[in-house]
Formats: C-alpha cells, sequence, structure tokens
C-alpha cells in the first residue's frame, strides 16, 4: 500500500478550523508552537509512510498465531513497533517526568489517525499502551507509577486492558472474575477475559494488563468492581523481570479482519496483581481513560476513512474504462460523487476527532468545567461518526475498485475488514449514542445547545460571504435544535434509545457542516470551498431523515413482540 | 448456520401485494396455481434448509482450489448441486420441451432468493446456469438447444458467462478477445477472461462457457462483438463427450468472500466454440438475459439480507446483556431499532424484486410494451436496491452481534464478506443507477410517472384507513416525482449520472413505502402494520436528503480538479 500522511490537512485543520493556538497559549502547553506542531506531524507521517504502511498487507496475510501459548506476531511487527517506540510517540502526551513528551492529546489524535490509516492492526499495540499509562498516571500507586510508567513510554513493556468477559461485555458490571488480597498488598487475580487486545506478543519484554475484577466484599453489578494491574512476568524491585505470573493466553479469535492484532482470550490464575485505584473504585478508573480510549479508537475511524480514500482516488486515476476527459474512471460522475462523499467525510469526522480532542487538552489545562462537558460531549460523536465514516468510506472504496475491490490483492476490502471492529469495540455505536442522549444531557440539554448556539452565529455569520452555505447549516442547525429540545423533554429514557443512533449521526452531519462552512470561509474560491459546498448541499441534507426518525420515540419501534419480530 | 426459508412471506407478498393471480390467469402460466406456488415454495425452502444451509460455512472456510488445473469444489458442494439439479430448481422456469417446468420467473426469483439467503456461492452456480440457458432458448440454433439444453436443465453439464476482461469490465466493448470461422461451422475463440464464477467445477460432466469475442470483420465497441458456446469438452453428435477442448482455468481469484465460489481467470486458445445469435449480435444476446440475471442477482441481495437478519434476531433472543423486560438483548431499543430496519428494508426490497419478476412474467405472457418497458424500469432498481439492502442489512446483523459479529465462527461476518461483491458484479450498482436514469428514461420519463401515479392512487385510496401512513407515502412520492421531472430535462447525461445513485435508493424507498402500505392495509391492527407505520415513518423519510442530492446536478459533483482531489 502505497499511504501519505495527510500532513498538511491537519495543519490547516489545527491551525485554521480548530483552533490549536488556544491550547498553545495554555501555561501547560506552551511548547506546542505551530513549528513543533509541524514538525511533529512531519516525522510521524515519516514512520507512517515508509515504517507502518508497507506491514499492512502482512499482517492480514500473516496473521498472528498462538504457537505453545506464545503468540507470534507479524512479519514486520516486532520492527514496527520498535520504531513507533523509539520515535517517542507512545508516550507523546504522557509526562515528561516518566519519560513523556507531554504533548496536547491533540497531537496524539492526530499522530494516532494517520497511524491508523497506514497500518490499523499494529497502531492498536500502541494506543493499548497509551490507554494503560494514562489510567496509571490518573489512579496508580507512585510506586506502581514509577515502576511501569517508564517501561511503558519507552515501548519496553506493552498494556492491554481486561474488561470483557463471556457474559459480560457492554454490561461490564456482569463480570465474574475475582480477586483477593495477599496480604503482602498485592492481589491474586481469577477469571476469564475475552476480545483482549494485543493480550500477548513477541516484541515486549512484558505485557501488563490491567484487570477489572470483584473483591469478595464488591457488592455486584459496576460499584463492586476493583482494577488490578496484572503482568506477564513480576518485576524485581529494580525493574528487571522476575518469575512468569499465573496468567497465559487460552486462544486467539478467527475475525473478519486486523489479522494482525492478536484478540486474545486471557486466563488469570490467580494472578499476582496491584490494585490501581481504590477498592471498588475500578469502574471510575476505567471512565477516566475511556474517554480518550473512545477518541482513539474514532480516530481509527478517520484514519482509515483517509487511507481507503487514499487508495480508491489512487485506483481511479489508474484505471481506464470508457469515455472521460482524462481517459480515467475518476471522470465518471458517479465516481466522482463517491470520491467527493469519501473525501467530504473523512474531513467532516476528523475535525469533529481534532475538536473533540481541543476540549480534552483545554480541560486538562484549565480545569474548566465547560471544557470538560465539551469534552464529554463531543466524544461519543467523535467516536462513532468517525469508525461510521470509516465503514462507510472503506466500503465506498470497495466500490470505487468495482471488481478488483472484491479481490484481496488490492487490499481495499482489508481496510473495510479491518475498520468493521471498529464501531464495535470499546462501547458500540449504539452504546455511544445512548451515553449521548442520557449521561451527556443531564444537564439538560445545556452543552448541545451551546453548540447549536455557536454553530448557528457562526452560519449567520457567514451569510455575507456565503449566503447558500450559511442558510443552509443555519436551518440544517435549528433543526437539530428542534430535535434536541424534544428530546431532553422525554422522561422516559426508552424514548431517547430508540432514536439515538439517528440523533447521534444528525449531530455529526451538522457539525460536519459547521467544520466545511469554516473550511469554505478560509478558502473562498478554492478548493475547500467547493468540497464543502459538496458536502452541505449534498450530505448535509441526510440531517432531515435522521431527525424526523428520531422525533417518533420508542413506541413503533417496539411495537412488533418477539414472536412478531421472528414471523 | 439455522435459516428457515421465509416460504409464508413470499405466499402473503404474492396474494396479498404483488398481484401472482394475474400472472395464473394467464394462458402461459395458467398451470400455476396457489396450490402449486405453495407447494413449490415449500419443497424448495426444504432443500434451503436440509440441504444448502448446512453448506454456508464450509464454503467459507474450505474455499474453492485449483489443484492441476482443474477446480476442486468445497466439501458438500457436490452433493449440493446434485440435489439443485434433481430437484429440477436449475430450469424452474426454463421451456418443458426440454425438461424445463415452465414455471413463472416469479417464482423462479423466489426459489433463488431463498436458495441465496441457505448458501449463496452454491447457489451462484445455478444462477449462471440458468442464464445461459435463458440465453440459448432466446438465441442459440435448434441443433445448439438441442444438445445442450437438456444437460443444462438437468444439472449434468453447467453454464458461465464469460464477458469480463482485464482491461474490459463496465466498458465491455473494449474487450480483445478473438474468434474465427474454421470453415466447418464453429469458431476458434482466442483471449483471456476474467471474474468467471464457476468456470469450473468438479461435479458436472460438462462446463459450458458462453464467450464474447469479436470476429476479424467486427467493428471496435459494443457493436462488433459476437457470442460463442465454447464447452471444456467438445461433445459428440450423441451428445457423449469427446476430446477435451484448449480452454483451461488459469487461476483462482482471493476474494473478501463467496470463497465457495471458484471465480476463475479463464483462458481460450482457439478453443472450438458455436456462434450464439447472428454474428456481430453478441451484445444484443447478452442483453436479453442481462435483465434476468440482474433480476438474480438482486434476489442474492435479498436472500442475505434474509438470512442475516434471522441469525441477527436468533443471537437477540439469546444474548442477554443489561436489563430487559425479556432479559434479551432484542429488547434494548437500540437493538430493536436495528432488527426493524433489517426486517422492513428486507421486506421492501423483496417486494421490489418481486414486482419486477412479476412484470417479466406478464411481458412474457403478453407480449405488451408496457409490461415490457415496466420490467426493464424495475430491474436496475431491483438489483442495486436488492443488493445494497443486503450489504446495510447484513452489516447491521454485525452490529446486533456486537462483538461476535466480528468473531468468524458467528457466520455474522461471512453475510457481509459474501454479499458484498452483489453490489459489484453483473453491471455495478452504479452502472444500474445510470440505466435507470439515461435508458430506462428515453421514454421522457413515462414509465416512472406511470409507477408514480400508482403509488400515489393508492396512497390516496388509503387515507381512509392509514391517513398518516398514505399521507406520507403520496408526499414522499409527489417529491420523487417533482425530481424525476427536473431529471429527465436535463438533457446533459452527466446532471442525471451525478445523481443516478441518490436517485434509485430514493425511488427504491417510496416503493418500499408502497408495498409496506399495501401490506398495512391487509393486515390493519396487525405485525405487518406495525412494520409498515415503523418504515414509512422512519426509514422512508430518507428520500428527501437523496432527492436533494439528486436535483444539485453534476457542476458541484466535477467541481475538483484531479489534482485537488487528490490535495
Amino acid at each position: 500500500m502505497t499511504f501519505r500522511a495527510p500532513v498538511s490537512e491537519y495543519e490547516f485543520l489545527l491551525n485554521t478550523v480548530i483552533g490549536f493556538e488556544q491550547i498553545a497559549q495554555t501555561d501547560r502547553f506552551s511548547e506546542a508552537s505551530r513549528e513543533l506542531v509541524t514538525a511533529i506531524l512531519t516525522e510521524a507521517g515519516k514512520l507512517c509512510d515508509e515504517v507502518m504502511a508497507p506491514l499492512q498487507r502482512a499482517g492480514d496475510v500473516q496473521p498472528a498465531a498462538l504457537e505453545n501459548g506464545v503468540v507470534r506476531t507479524s512479519p514486520g511487527f516486532g520492527k514496527g513497533f520498535t520504531a513507533i517506540a523509539e520515535g517517542g510517540w507512545i508516550g507523546m502526551s504522557a509526562a515528561p517526568e516518566q519519560g513523556g513528551m507531554g504533548l496536547p492529546m491533540t497531537l496524539t489524535a492526530a499522530v494516532n489517525e494517520m497511524m491508523s490509516g497506514a497500518c490499523l492492526s499494529l497502531q492498536l499495540a500502541p494506543l493499548m499502551s497509551q490507554g494503560q499509562i494514562e489510567a496509571l498516571e490518573h489512579h496508580a500507586s507512585d510506586a506502581l507509577k514509577q515502576m511501569y510508567l517508564p517501561k511503558l513510554i519507552s515501548g519496553e513493556w506493552t498494556g492491554t486492558m481486561n474488561l470483557t468477559e463471556p457474559q459480560a461485555g457492554s454490561d461490564v458490571g456482569a463480570l465474574s472474575s475475582k480477586a483477593e488480597a495477599n496480604g503482602d498488598g498485592s492481589y491474586a487475580v481469577t477469571g476469564q477475559k475475552i476480545y483482549i487486545s494485543w493480550g500477548d506478543n513477541d516484541f515486549a519484554e512484558n505485557v501488563c494488563h490491567l484487570v477489572l475484577a470483584r473483591l469478595p466484599d464488591g457488592v455486584p453489578g459496576t460499584k463492586g468492581i476493583s482494577l488490578f494491574l496484572v503482568p506477564k512476568f513480576l518485576p524485581n524491585e529494580d525493574g528487571t523481570l522476575g518469575a512468569a505470573n499465573t496468567l497465559g493466553v487460552v486462544s486467539l479469535e478467527h475475525k473478519m479482519g486486523l489479522h494482525g492484532s492478536p484478540t486474545c482470550v486471557m486466563q488469570f490464575d490467580g494472578a499476582k496483581g496491584w490494585l490501581v485505584g481504590p477498592e471498588h473504585g475500578g469502574m471510575a478508573a476505567m471512565f477516566t481513560m475511556m474517554n480518550n480510549a473512545r477518541l482513539g479508537v474514532g480516530g481509527q475511524g478517520v484514519g482509515v476513512s483517509e487511507a481507503a480514500y487514499q487508495q480508491a482516488l489512487s485506483y481511479a486515476l489508474e484505471r481506464k474504462q470508457g469515455k472521460t476527459p482524462s481517459g480515467f474512471i475518476a471522470d465518471h460522475a458517479d465516481v466522482r460523487r463517491m470520491l467527493m462523499e469519501m473525501k467530504a467525510d473523512t474531513y467532516a469526522a476528523r475535525a469533529i476527532l481534532l475538536a473533540c480532542a481541543h476540549a480534552t487538552d483545554m480541560q486538562t489545562a484549565t480545569g474548566a468545567a465547560d471544557w470538560k462537558a465539551r469534552a464529554a460531549f463531543l466524544t461519543p460523536i467523535a467516536k462513532a461518526f468517525g469508525t461510521e465514516t470509516g465503514i462507510r468510506v472503506a466500503d465506498l472504496g470497495i466500490q470505487v475498485h468495482g471488481g478488483m475491490g472484491f479481490i484481496e490483492e488490492s487490499g481495499a476490502a482489508q481496510f473495510l475488514r479491518d475498520v468493521r471492529v471498529t464501531s464495535i469495540y470499546e462501547g458500540t455505536n449504539g452504546i455511544q449514542a445512548m451515553d449521548l442522549v442520557a449521561r451527556k444531557m443531564m444537564d439538560g440539554g445545556d452543552m448541545a445547545h451551546r453548540i447549536i448556539d455557536e454553530i448557528e452565529a457562526q452560519a449567520e455569520g457567514a451569510r455575507a460571504t456565503h449566503p447558500n452555505m450559511g442558510e443552509a447549516v443555519w436551518q440544517a442547525c435549528e433543526s437539530l435544535r428542534e430535535t434536541t429540545e424534544w428530546l431532553v423533554e422525554q422522561d422516559d429514557l426508552q424514548d431517547r434509545f430508540a432514536g439515538a443512533v439517528p440523533y447521534l449521526r444528525a449531530f455529526a452531519r451538522v457539525l460536519g457542516g459547521h467544520y466545511h462552512l469554516s473550511a469554505a470561509i478560509a478558502d473562498k474560491g478554492g478548493p475547500r470551498e467547493k468540497l464543502a459546498r459538496f458536502y452541505i448541499k449534498r450530505m448535509l441534507p441526510e440531517h432531515s431523515g435522521l431527525l424526523t426518525h428520531v422525533q417518533e420515540g420508542a413506541a413503533g419501534t417496539m411495537a412488533l413482540t418477539l414472536e412478531e419480530l421472528a414471523g
């Protein structure tokens, strides 16, 4: 695969659309100058293009395999991971005291996104470590931090998350893994966990598992769950590795895609671990890192979207069929429609992603409740719309290829097979949408309305230079406002949940219109304005059907009995 | 996989919605009584449930393979094909003189659809034979008919279509395969063909290839193409098999799905063949069968849609997560939304499919130009919407499964991987949509408006019993009328093509509303009315955004230069 990290696109978005300078003006991130941003994106882009993208196919055709209880990773993945680690990319946003770069999450989001486009299955490994680093930074004891963080940040060790059990997926509170105090400050963790991404590998010295389990006095449900750090090898006090812990990989899943990422069934048999956060406080610790992990997965969707677009465009510029001005199929109106939809949606999803990361950084830098609420509100949208966009764009990419799209050698199909999981893991998109319309609207819709107000203000301001586009965005946003008002009035959450996914999609469509309008204003007469017009005139109108769906509530959705559903 | 052929659903559609009795009232199909229809659907359903569905996984995990130049098919596929052949299902609609059953295409469409749901990759084999049978019936000499049809109908021999070449896909006219007269009435055919579904197998005595090639005096483009019948083994005059022909399978493609169906690269080296139809009349012969082949592929989409729905529902009725009335995830509002969308769209796509088949039968039985035009108009909609629905429903099926959807053992992913090709082969869905807005509107939109008039008349008539639904369908149809009027006024075909796919989708959405309304009227207060309400209130509104897109024309779609697309 030829992949070119979209460095200048990030620069435009950060500098012109998202307002990155606001982050750089805070004390916390004062070093993140425009020059540094460019240098970082350029350097990461080089790694993506030259080291990671060439591994994409190998990860698919030579999947990770379990050999004698140990995971053997795809050819080149070990070297690839080392290159990522040595570039310092794992700890981009981690604390400098432990070897991190202390950079804004917005930059990490951009770099993670481009790495996802280059090779999703490999990128998932450092993403898992990042999640663990963040959890430890916020919740672990100083002793654990000092022991684990430098190794995780340097990539000598890797991290995983162990939440899911066969009977406890979206319903984490149903888990049955147990932990008991050993009396020496450590705990014995027992249970089976499934869907553990990168549960083992053959390139890091140690693999550190964050495991949710219940202490003997833990109440049923999520409030009785604690979080434990359980390493594959027990470290000695000097950080060297001692005995193997009593845990192991039982099997690897056979998946639709993402074959380069070993998805493990893990068994813990009284494995030695250490508490992270307070007893029974496991879910709180998980929630801390969940926001950023969800942002990371949203970025995976956007990254694959970018890569699938690049690949489809490249094919459309070399394949000749029928009579067109250039001779290439890219000049057929329907092929062009697909390419334009792909490009316009990739931009929209990326803008939402970076806006969410921006709010996270402003929250970190200022501690302001408004930024916190904004980041929390945007996170499910960034996750669900980013991943949906990845899936939709990869699907369109196959279609652009025609027959070749169905042939694996083209690589177009792999994008769809790989990215398909992103709308499922780290909370399905349905869970994201339910989070948006329930928990994220416990403020009575305050944050939603604040964002809506901002979009309408921008759209009104744009009427002088972009009357049609400004009007279209304003009208769409006004429809969104009405439906939002309807939504927060629904006391029966079922009425919100039945339309949660269409609502989230409509909100993302309107946000996409907002950011496209920003691009149009910044690039009057230029290609960004043309792309914005395509989006606003042709794709934004989708909001109308979606919002109609939302306002129907739950009754009609639940109207059939379970027997009638089968009839 | 557990699959239950939806026999009663077909009965309802045929008897209550589509008006099958109109077919049975013609002389040609007077034997197709209601009892016969039920008997046929029941018998075919049994074959699907008991013989074909159990082969679905084997076709995926033990793909067809090329061994010493011969295709070895997946375990059980030979027996499965024999069972299909012995049931007489290959020649359901073929002429009784040659061993066929002479039944309406509407029944064949129903049976093909249920077989696709049971095992798509195997079903493709008889579908290919059916296409060849129809081409030979209409265009071959009596001698060829007598030699080949009985064997193809009995399943002793199988048929394939050889159109595509590496440089000639959607642009068939660019093909370079050649044919020369041998002087004895036969021809020598030379060239390479790609994407040949079931190009070889190990269960039929002979494989008969219909090959498009150009005679020495054939002009460039489609008008210089002739059609040849080229068998793997040359038959003696008594029908026994003689020498092997000079043709062979070069390789099999590695595909995203449909692994049980060998997709061959075929090489013809002066292979002996016989002309089908007149010299340079190959495309006309191809077009005859293309309508029905497209109908067949649309049915594949609907069949997989049905199977994916059944599987997702079954999972949602056994998986417990979170608190719901039944305890099962099927009672979560968002899961229910997905199931309802799947069920409602499967119904809509199936109704369109059967309405198209119905028009084809009425054309055959009456020869009336109106039926011919109607069948021609509905065919691209049935193909594109049927296959799109298959893809969308299979994708939702994965989502309903959560994490299990990404794991191959569940079977949910295979539906998507298999059905993904249907929007590409037999003319991509983009080609279908372009056909709809150009060739199928060369009547100035007459047939489109006739169908629109019928839908509005029904919707008006429904206002007494179903005021809201009737009004919604009428309004949607009126929007479709306005856009149709706009469309036929566009003399520059680019302006039609840029919105062709959204237009086809919107037309299908409105047709779906029409057929759902029929079901609501027939089942007042019942589950079909509830499903119709869900579709009409929540899914039909999608038409609005789509039609807005259409009316934007081509300029904005083509606005970026090729360089700007890459920027």
